[in-house]
Formats: structure tokens, C-alpha cells, sequence
């Protein structure tokens, strides 16, 4: 049985470091939506509420509207640009939305997939990793270009899918022995500029906090 | 330079067997869109339109409207469902909208990759991608119900992304040695259901000629 909380609030089922779910609590913060955070241990025992309200994947994170679940971080993120409308994250315009869609989707496959292998990898696929990284990094400053964000002169979806992930370019510089600022000077820029906003900043953990818990995610995978 | 036709018009760039690409040419399809269609080939040489057009991915399908190119076949069938508005596929509440969105992800993450894992592999590992997908399967099924169709009494967005996979059903069960009848009825009704339908047919191939392309992949992997 859903509590009374659950089905008149919103809630989110969600783990401090992921950045798929700090997307989500990014989005509410732009809506300012308030809503009942619950911490799930991801790594050991996954609650019933979890297994329930996304028996599909098993997965974090998870909004919960009135007691119906939201599953996948993108999907929830349009759901709450959706349900509330002011400060749009999606622009209007079709072929700027499917642009918006095509660089969040970019980041969903690339970005995490790739800084997973920076950490979990030694040798030469950690420098296969590395040269991956530079790419896909190179890829998204070519899509920001001179723009404040990637959805122009407001804070937009895609800045809302990469924004996270800003937490975690100190542990692929750290692991891949490289500089964003160099490789990637106008995506470091905006980099700070998400981490300036009040949204970001409460919703997002810092870098090094971000890299102890990697560093002991290597100790339990044998990386070090 | 873009042709006039391109710039004017509707162009795809697709191959004929891939179910992404069909997903497509059924949602325009779907509403009434005529357009060019311009096969690639994806095995050999790409054409330097396709890499002009996505140079990201470098993937077919690419819909190119007015000269400007959407990629990825979901970004892409949802861009034709908001510019082309009439027999909307997805449906109108966020909430049904969020829904269709995760199903049509689920199909996108898991029946392709199964479906490879299924005609690619053999032994065990074949064994296991045959548990996986009847497991897939059964889930699509949980969702579909007593439905029609995903979307309900209308063929709508899960719909459109599912279809163009019952054109490899066969090849699932020739591989697999199941039958998705058996194990899945109501989906299989389902198929019969979309085969039966214009858009649909006229969108995807016979089952033995995808499963002869499959064999041709096979021997070229030396998978028999």
C-alpha cells in the first residue's frame, strides 16, 4: 500500500551520486517542485517500494506522482516539464525539440558508459577510454558552441541530462590523466557557470566527494 | 548541398530490413506523409549524405524534413507525431505520455539486443538470450493486456515502435526453437493484428526474408 504522502505528493526514489537521478531533482528544482526525497542502498538491498514501482528495471531513480510511477531520468524529465509547464526545459519548436532529445539521448549513451570504463579500466582500454572521453566531450562543445547553455540563453533539457555529470569530470580527469579546461575550454565554462546555478548546486555533490566514493567503487572491483 | 528535393520535402535515409528505420516509414505512414525514400548501404560504403546528415552516429534511419536532419528512430517518430499532428500517436495526458515513452524505451534497450544475441551466438549463450527474450516478451505482454494495441483502441507510439520487430518473430523462434505463440498469445495476436493494418505491412518485410538475411549474417559471422 502506498502511504498518504506517496499518493497526494511527489516523491523520488533516488542514490546521492547518481546522476541520472540528480537530473530529476535538477528539473524540480527549476519547477520548484517540492516533494519527499527517499534514499534507496542501491548497492545492497533494493526496498519493496523500489521493486514495486519499477519491477521492470529495478532501477533508480523513480518519481512517484500521486502514487503512480515515472521510471528512466529523461522520461521523468519530460514528464515534469510536461505536468508543469512555466520555465520550459523542451523548446517549442519540433526540430529544436528533437535536437534537445538527439544531445540528451548522446549524453544518456555515451557519457556514463564511457566514465564507467575511465574508473573500472587499466592499461590500454583505459587509454581507449581516455581517447573516447576526449570525443564524446569535443562532440558536446561542439554542440554548445558560444551558446551560455545548450538551450541558448536558458538552462535547457540537455543542460539538464549533463549537468551531473559536471560532478564527475574531476574523476575522468583524475582517471584519465587529462584537463577538461584544455581539451574542452567552453565546456568547462559552462560547466561552472550549471554549477553557479542554485538548482545545480543543491542537487549535484562535490567532485571530490564524487571521486572518494569511485575510489572505493575500485578497491571493491580490484582496479587498484 | 542539399538537393532541392531534400530541402523541400521529406527525405529517409534507411535500410530496408532494420525495424528503426520501419518504425519510421510507419509513422509517416501513419499520417499520410509522402516522401523519398533512399536506401543506404549500411554494410559497405555509407553514402556521404548519411555521414553529412549524422555525422554523429554515422546510423541510419535520418529523417531529413526541409534540408535539416533528426536522427534516432524514436527522436524521429515522436518529431513527425508533433509536426504532423493529426492521428497523434502519442497520447494527449503526461502521465499515458510517460508510459507510452518507457515502453517504447524498453523495446529500444532490450528486443534488438536479445534478438542479436539470439541468431549470434549459440551454446549457452544462446540458450540464455532465448530465456531472456521470452522474458522480454512476456513482459510487452503483461503491458499489452487485453488491449488492441499498446496505445489502446488506437495503434499509437509503443505500437509503432514494437511493429517493425514482428518481422523478426519468426527469426526469434527459428533461433530460439520457441513459440511466441505459445509462450506470448496475446502479443502474437497483437502481430497478426499489425501485419493486418496498411501502414504496417507496407512498412516491413515477409519473416523468411528477414530470416534469410539473418542466415546470410550468420554465415558471415560464422555462426554456422
Amino acid at each position: 500500500m502506498a502511504t498518504a504522502a506517496e499518493k497526494e505528493g511527489v516523491v523520488l526514489l533516488d542514490f546521492w551520486v547518481s546522476a541520472f537521478g540528480q537530473r530529476c531533482r535538477i528539473a524540480l528544482a527549476e519547477k520548484g517542485v517540492g516533494y519527499e526525497y527517499k534514499e534507496e542502498n542501491i548497492l545492497s538491498d533494493k526496498s519493496p517500494l523500489l521493486l514495486k514501482m519499477n519491477p521492470v528495471h529495478k532501477k533508480i531513480p523513480v518519481l512517484i506522482h500521486h502514487g503512480k510511477p515515472i521510471c528512466e531520468s529523461l522520461i521523468i524529465v519530460q514528464y515534469i516539464d510536461e505536468v508543469w509547464s512555466h520555465n520550459p526545459l523542451l523548446p517549442s519548436n519540433p526540430y529544436e525539440r528533437a535536437k534537445a532529445r538527439f544531445w540528451a539521448d548522446f549524453v544518456d549513451k555515451k557519457v556514463a558508459e564511457c566514465g564507467t570504463r575511465l574508473w573500472k579500466l587499466k592499461g590500454e582500454a583505459q587509454g581507449e577510454a581516455k581517447k573516447d572521453m576526449i570525443e564524446i566531450l569535443k562532440l558536446l562543445e561542439g554542440e554548445l558552441g558560444d551558446k551560455k547553455y545548450f538551450g541558448g540563453e536558458t538552462f535547457g533539457f540537455v543542460d539538464v541530462a549533463l549537468a551531473p555529470f559536471t560532478a564527475w569530470f574531476y574523476t575522468y580527469e583524475t582517471c584519465g590523466k587529462f584537463s577538461i579546461e584544455k581539451e574542452c575550454p567552453k565546456l568547462a565554462a559552462w560547466a561552472k557557470r550549471c554549477k553557479e546555478r542554485e538548482t545545480v548546486s543543491k542537487s549535484v555533490h562535490d567532485p571530490h566527494k564524487v571521486h572518494e566514493y569511485v575510489r572505493k567503487l575500485q578497491k571493491k572491483y580490484g582496479v587498484e
